[in-house]
């Protein structure tokens, strides 16, 4: 039995406000290569996966433009630009991709490393559940608290019930579509992630984790620049 | 007007499960040093912190005798045997220090880099705080999943409410001395953290805050030894 097509979406749309300094993290260089060419890699090398798409911020579209007209990625189709928030960029995104019956996996461009045994792991849970998520056990107890200058904890969950949610986040694309249809239509727009979407509008749909490796790191502050100079060296020889 | 005394209570009793190897990862070598003594260092240099005691494994006991022999640690006054559980082993830990007035931090022995200025800013919110930790907010959407063998999420809360706990977690000795004889009474065992038994036995008291550096990492995993090795480059030259 063939298996549905497989879409890669990577995000590049960012600002990186939380960063700090001039340029996007994304488009950092790491070893003669920027962030978020890292992240397209890891899925061009796959063979799980059948096209790929990207979001950039505007202000790089000229990057875009000359990966896509490189060849170097064969599997890169098009590329647009970002919207003001992330789940603005994923819904622009999916509007790329005209296809309802496939799959897609959405993939934050700030995350280099993705494993491709991870990506492929992920591929084969789709095949009989819609929504599934790389994610990892919290290394630190996590406290949900009220914002304020001096935040107080109201409150803490068992630890071992907590997990960092990574990307690549799998779905259905009839799913994610009308997950993302359901949020522009209330005017919603503050998911930090798409499977927030799930489960704010689909309640007997399930989202699954599957173990990802730490390597798959989110580069947020400078110094997380500095782990993956340590990682490159580790994993890409 | 003169302040309460300030106990360090470090916490080197671990196994290092979740770590695998050989030795548990508070002994590791970090340039010519161990983990567990880059802690202690911390609190040493602090003219804020008045003493300090140290929790260890019963395999690594002659290190601690060897240490506090050395004479290397001015502040050092005593230790003891860890317990079964992280929760035991600061109970134990709060048994040495015969003082109820004053104030403890209490530090996990595998957070080599806690900058001094975040002991010293606890230390002044301690002043007029019962209950101080330092946090960082969430860089990671985290979700709240029910354990299985492929865990299924039940919730995602707002990104910008979550905030990971570091230590050292700052509290008046009276309060956190009165906690933990609440749950050695009630046979609770399984606080990953000291703020959780604030929360769980005094609902009065607030528990605050305070923004930590993101160099305040945990060793967890064997790639955390190589992000501390570059961190010791960039912090103590």
């Amino acid at each position: 039995m063939s298996f549905l097509k497989v879409y890669a979406l990577i995000l590049a749309g960012g600002e990186g406000i939380r960063f700090g300094g001039d340029v996007p993290k994304q488009f950092l260089d790491l070893n003669g290569r920027m962030v978020f060419e890292w992240a397209i890699d890891s899925f061009e090398v796959s063979d799980k996966v059948d096209e790929i798409f990207l979001i950039i911020n505007s202000k790089y579209k000229h990057l875009a433009e000359e990966i896509l007209k490189s060849g170097r990625y064969r599997k890169l189709r098009g590329f647009s630009i970002g919207g003001e928030t992330r789940q603005d960029s994923v819904r622009i995104g999916l509007g790329l991709i005209e296809d309802d019956e496939g799959v897609v996996l959405i993939h934050d461009g700030v995350r280099p490393f993705v494993p491709l045994e991870d990506i492929n792991r992920l591929v084969e849970e789709l095949k009989d559940k819609k929504a599934v998520v790389l994610a990892s056990p919290a290394k630190e107890t996590m406290a949900i608290a009220f914002s304020s200058l001096i935040p107080v904890v109201e409150s803490i969950p068992q630890r071992d019930k907590i997990f960092a949610l990574q990307t690549p986040q799998g779905f259905r694309l009839s799913l994610i579509k009308e997950a993302h249809v359901k949020a522009w239509n209330e005017g919603f727009k503050g998911a930090s992630d798409d499977c927030s979407l799930i489960l704010r509008y689909f309640k007997d749909e399930k989202v699954y984790l599957i173990s990802g490796s730490p390597y798959n790191i989110k580069i947020t502050y400078p110094l997380d620049v500095e782990i993956a100079r340590v990682l490159i060296s580790k994993l890409r020889k």
